[in-house]
């Protein structure tokens, strides 16, 4: 056949993840006044890191350290484990695909919770996995459910987001152990942390653990999801595997000087979490006045329960037409939700304003 | 076993592509002071490009555009072919790894240079495709070999970087439109263009041929190689087969503004080639002085034959001792040259000056 496309790309329907909302703006003919839909930082990047970033502007002709020796080594202190546990890359998202390379081949098995994070099942299709995924219980993933479906299948991979995307459910530290300790040796945990700045607490899980890959971003708290850096911890031996796959010039010069520069502003991301808890507070009073329920949250993000996904997805449509960007969970159960970013204080109380508005005509 | 790692990982050997000038310093504990090895343009990014950065650096809680809309838009009417025939990638590197995934199975073939761009061959690789290298013939990729190879073994992707690296040499608009011509069917020319813009012709190919993908970058020209920004040219089944496994946030925003900035200073590009013009002549008469034979070179490096591979390490250590990075072709015939990038005057000046005090010592 041609175009001469292997039988996995064939296999693939073609689909867009998530359509930007530069796509809704130039569609609609009308400016995003409030983009609360990908749970970027409201509060911006530190002002170390966009200085730094400025600074090095005139230095963007020279490739960036392809070993991102600096932020490795300033991530093994801040982090307390060795340098060579931790292997940095171009957002959380690559690294889950080129994670994925290292261990599935066609026809092995995934197994993710139905309607979790999206852009990880894409790494995976594009490796020919099979993919099983386990409905939420309790608006959670179900842990036991999960373990059990792993060891049914011989999974290669079980991927728990903690804090999960899009249902903000936290998983505690005792409940992670349990999983980590109950996983079938040949399973690899790739346990998905984007959100875990904003959790009550941090798993803990040995660093050399080879059946575990924690992936960390610079996207949420730090504010620097358009410079894409990202990194995992994990065994030496994982590390050094990725290096034979991975972009080795992938991570951008500027985005290296911020995700640096913004590791010494501890205040900073301490302020972000603060500010993110009382405005998540804000969020679930106004929703409660209004007569909706909220999922509990460890995010940086509210999912909003408006009892139907033909309620959820005009509310969407009616707050575009008012300039507000979100989204939405795709899947049963919580499809019948929205899920809005948790925005500054202006922004909170210009969502409250228009949602208030347009409540009464759903 | 474990770690539970797919076969093709298994097979790949451990490697590091290329030691970055940061790891050199690191090393030797030295600073670098001319780095002339990796074919960073001298001359800088445009202005344009450093201010855009700079005025985007407080915006980069915010992802880039996944569909990079102003980007492509403005590459559409720069390069006058239709929008859906481009992509968008994170340097040609990261566009060279996806494409590969679009044909190559494992146990497929992929021809190339012996000794050509080396990254590529880690894209293929990762795929579990069997490689097929044909030597350089007169110091240059041998098309007709290329050709007979690619048709004797049913290969998926011929790979072609023109004008090349590491030998600087250039095939014609005529040799090109003739290759294209005799490819069979069920292969893909992968025509990498990193260096096109210091090209004395651009090879006129439909921008429709689905056999033809191309790849273009701002990091060499454009001096934007920190950014990571590249883009593909290529039939509109192409760019939505790769919409389905490429990276959708993949390119950082403040890359997407710089480069959207440089495609409007035409000016500082036009002035980058007339000074790598002068400043390649300028090397090749030094070379010349001194007795050595420099390669036709169509790029913005120089690749100057000092007879053995022996020597040609020798120098390059002798070089770093000085302060000078610069690299080595790695395959033979070319393993006996050194690759020098064209600096700027001072530069260059500099480079003659350690130059001639070194090579009375190897």
């Amino acid at each position: 056949m041609f175009p001469p496309f292997t039988s996995i790309i064939q296999a693939i329907p073609a689909t867009v993840p998530f359509v930007g909302p530069e796509t809704l703006e130039r569609r609609s003919g009308r400016q995003i006044e409030l983009r609360l839909g990908a749970n970027e930082s409201p509060f911006g990047p530190s002002e170390l890191a966009v200085a730094a970033m400025q600074a090095q502007a005139n230095q963007a002709q020279f490739y960036g350290d392809p070993e991102c020796y600096l932020l490795r080594s300033r991530l093994s202190d801040h982090l307390e484990i060795p340098l060579s546990h931790i292997s940095v890359g171009a957002g959380i998202d690559e690294l889950l695909a080129v994670c994925c390379r290292l261990f599935v081949s066609p026809g092995d098995s995934i197994v993710t919770s139905l309607g979790s994070y999206p852009t990880f099942e894409f790494g995976g299709v594009a490796c020919g996995a099979q993919f099983l995924r386990v409905p939420y219980r309790d608006e959670a993933p179900d842990l036991d459910r999960l373990l059990e479906v792993v060891k049914s299948t011989q999974a290669k991979i079980l991927y728990l987001a903690n804090p999960d995307n899009p249902s903000g459910a936290f998983a505690s530290a005792d409940a992670i152990g349990e999983l980590v300790g109950k996983l079938p040796p040949s399973c690899m945990l790739f346990l998905d942390e984007a959100y875990i700045d904003f959790a009550p607490e941090v798993p803990p899980i040995a660093d050399d653990n080879p059946q575990v890959i924690r992936f960390r971003t610079f996207s949420k708290a730090h504010g620097l999801a358009g410079m894409r850096v990202g990194y995992v911890m994990t065994a030496t031996s994982h590390v050094e595997a990725l290096d034979k796959i991975r972009m080795h010039f992938g991570v951008n010069k500027l985005g290296q000087a911020g995700a640096l520069a913004s590791l010494d502003d501890a205040a900073h991301v301490a302020n972000v979490v603060q500010q993110t808890n009382l405005g998540r507070i804000e969020i679930v009073h106004l929703m409660k006045s209004l007569g909706l329920r909220t999922l509990p949250s460890h995010t940086n993000f509210v999912t909003i329960d408006v009892e139907s996904k033909t309620r959820a997805e005009k509310l969407l449509s009616l707050l575009l037409d008012q300039g507000v960007f979100i989204r939405k969970p795709g899947m049963p159960p919580l499809d019948g939700c929205i899920r809005v970013t948790i925005g500054h204080p202006e922004q909170r109380a210009r969502f409250a304003e228009i949602f208030e508005s347009v409540l009464p005509t759903l």
